[in-house]
C-alpha cells in the first residue's frame, strides 16, 4: 500500500512515525510546504521519501492523509482532487470536523472515498522535531465519515489506527465539534486568557515569582501554536463562544458564593469527584 | 536544635523529609491529629519520633513549624502559646499570610518569634503517603515575618529553607496574598469550575470520551484537597472574587471577539510570548 502524509508537522510525522513501526509493509510519501521539514520527517524516518510536489503525493497513493491545520485542509483538498486516482481514500488529522467534511464533500470526486479523522493527542510542543510514534498511542481517535464513504473504507481506516495502538471512535462530525469545543478549545481559551490576566497585571513582576507547578500547567496550552488554534476558532466559533459565556457566569456565581463555604465545600467536593471518575474510566479501572 | 513539625500533610512531611536528609544534626519531633499520620511520617522518616500531644511537640522546640491548613493554624497558635518556651521561633507553610500573621500577633506570647512562611510547591496528590524530600526544591519559599521579628530570627528560618533546596523571597503579607490570588487560587478555581462546567453537561457521557491530556492539565488542581481550598478561599476571599470577576469579563470580551481572526492571533501570540518569556526566568535561563 501507498501512503501519502501531507502537513508533516507535530501530528502527521508523529503518524508516520507509529505507521512505519507498525506496519512495515505500507510505503509512505511526505509532502509538507517547507522542504526543510520533508527532509527533517525523512531523517528521523517519519516517511520513506519526499514527494517533489503536492500532486505527485496525491497522485501515487492509495491513502493521503492530511496532516496541515484545519484552515488548509481546504485548500489541500482543492489542489489534490484532480490528481487522486479511483479509489483513493483520503482522511485527515484536523482538530474540528463539520467544516472539513463540507469541504470534502463539495471539493472531492465522487470517485474517491473520505474520513474525517482526529486523534485526540497532541503537545504545546509542535512541529516535526517534537513528532514521537508513541504520541497517539492509546489516544481516542475520532472518526467521521462522509454519507457516501463506503463501510469497508471505514474498516480499512480503523485497521490503521489500531495498528498504531490508537483507540477508533465512530461519532459523527457535529458531536465531535461540540465535545472538542468543551474539552479541548474552551480549555486552550482558559490557559490563553490566563497568561493575558495574570501578566497584564500591574503586579506581574512580583507576582511571576510566585507562579509555580500551578500556573504552569494552567497554561500549557497557552504554548501551542498560535496560528493553529485561530485556524480552529475560525472553524468552531458558535460552539467555543457559548461555552465562554456559560464558563464567565459559572465564574461570576462562584464569586458571589465565596463566603459560603459549606456551598464552597460542596462545589469543590464534587469536582474532585468528577475528575477521579472520568480518571478512572480513562484508565480502564 | 529541637524543631516540631505540627500538622505531617504534604508539605510538613516533604519538609521534614527534606530537613532531615540536609540538616541531620537537628532533631525533628511531629503531632499530627490523627495518630496514624504521625506513625506514617515516623516510617516515612519525615520526623525523629512523634510527641504525644501537641502541648509536648510545642514545649520542647527550638522552632516550631505548623503545617496545617490554613484555618487550623489559629487553633493551633490558640493551643501551643502557654507552652512555646522563651525565644522559640514559629513558622508556618499555609497558603495565604495576612490572616495568619494578624492571629500569631494577637496570639503568640511577646517572648517568642513569628514568621509566616509559604513553600510555591505542592500536588493536588495530598497527604503524608504523597510527600516527598525534593518536593520543595528549587521551589520559591516566601516569608513574611511580623514587625517585631528580629532579623537574626528570619536569617535562622532563610538558612533553614535554603539547606533543603527552596530559594527564600522576603514578601510583605499583604502582597503575598494578592500575588498567591492571581498564580494559584484563581487556577484552582478555573480547573474545579472547567470539571464541573463540563462534566454538568447533557452530553457529558459522549464529551468524556475525548478528553485528553490537555483537559487532564487543565482540570488537575481540581483533584486536590476540597477541605484545604475551601480553608484557602475563606482567607483570601476578596482578591479571588475580584480575580473570578475580572477573568469572567475577558473571556465575554473573548467570546465577542471570536470573529476576528487576527486580533485573536495577536492575543494567542501575546500569550504565547509572555508564557514563555516566565518559564525562561522560572528556569534561569
Amino acid at each position: 500500500m501507498q501512503l501519502s502524509i501531507i502537513g508533516l508537522g507535530l501530528i502527521g510525522g508523529s503518524f508516520g512515525l507509529a505507521l512505519r513501526s507498525a506496519r512495515p509493509t505500507i510505503t509512505i510519501t511526505g509532502w509538507d510546504r517547507d522542504p526543510a521539514v520533508v527532509a527533517s520527517a525523512q531523517d528521523r524516518g517519519a516517511i520513506h521519501h519526499g514527494a517533489a510536489t503536492i500532486e505527485e503525493a496525491a497522485a501515487n497513493a492509495d491513502l493521503v492523509i492530511i496532516g496541515t491545520p484545519v484552515l488548509a485542509v481546504r485548500s489541500v483538498l482543492e489542489t489534490i482532487a484532480p490528481h487522486l486516482r479511483e479509489n483513493t481514500i483520503v482522511s485527515d488529522l484536523a482538530s474540528t470536523k463539520v467544516r472539513v467534511l463540507e469541504w470534502a464533500g463539495a471539493l472531492l470526486p465522487p470517485t474517491v472515498f473520505f474520513v474525517g479523522g482526529h486523534p485526540m493527542a497532541g503537545s504545546e510542543q509542535h512541529g516535526i522535531a517534537n513528532a514521537r510514534a508513541d504520541l497517539l498511542r492509546g489516544a481516542v481517535y475520532c472518526l467521521a465519515p462522509l454519507p457516501a464513504t463506503p463501510p469497508d473504507t471505514l474498516e480499512t481506516i480503523e485497521s490503521l489506527v489500531t495498528s498504531i495502538g490508537a483507540r477508533p471512535l465512530r461519532i459523527a462530525a457535529a458531536d465531535h465539534d461540540a465535545a472538542v469545543a468543551a474539552v479541548s478549545h474552551l480549555p486552550f481559551m482558559l490557559a490563553t486568557a490566563l497568561v493575558q490576566h495574570t501578566a497584564s497585571d500591574e503586579h506581574w513582576p512580583t507576582t511571576r515569582r510566585l507562579a509555580a507547578t500551578g500556573y504552569r500547567d494552567m497554561t500549557r496550552l497557552a504554548s501551542g501554536d498560535p496560528a493553529m488554534h485561530r485556524d480552529i476558532v475560525a472553524t468552531n466559533a458558535a460552539a467555543i463562544a457559548e461555552h465562554l459565556r456559560g464558563f464567565a457566569r459559572l465564574l461570576t456565581d462562584l464569586a458571589d458564593q465565596l463566603d459560603d463555604p459549606d456551598a464552597l465545600l460542596r462545589f469543590f467536593e464534587a469536582a474532585h469527584r468528577e475528575r477521579e471518575a472520568w480518571l478512572r474510566e480513562r484508565d480502564g479501572r
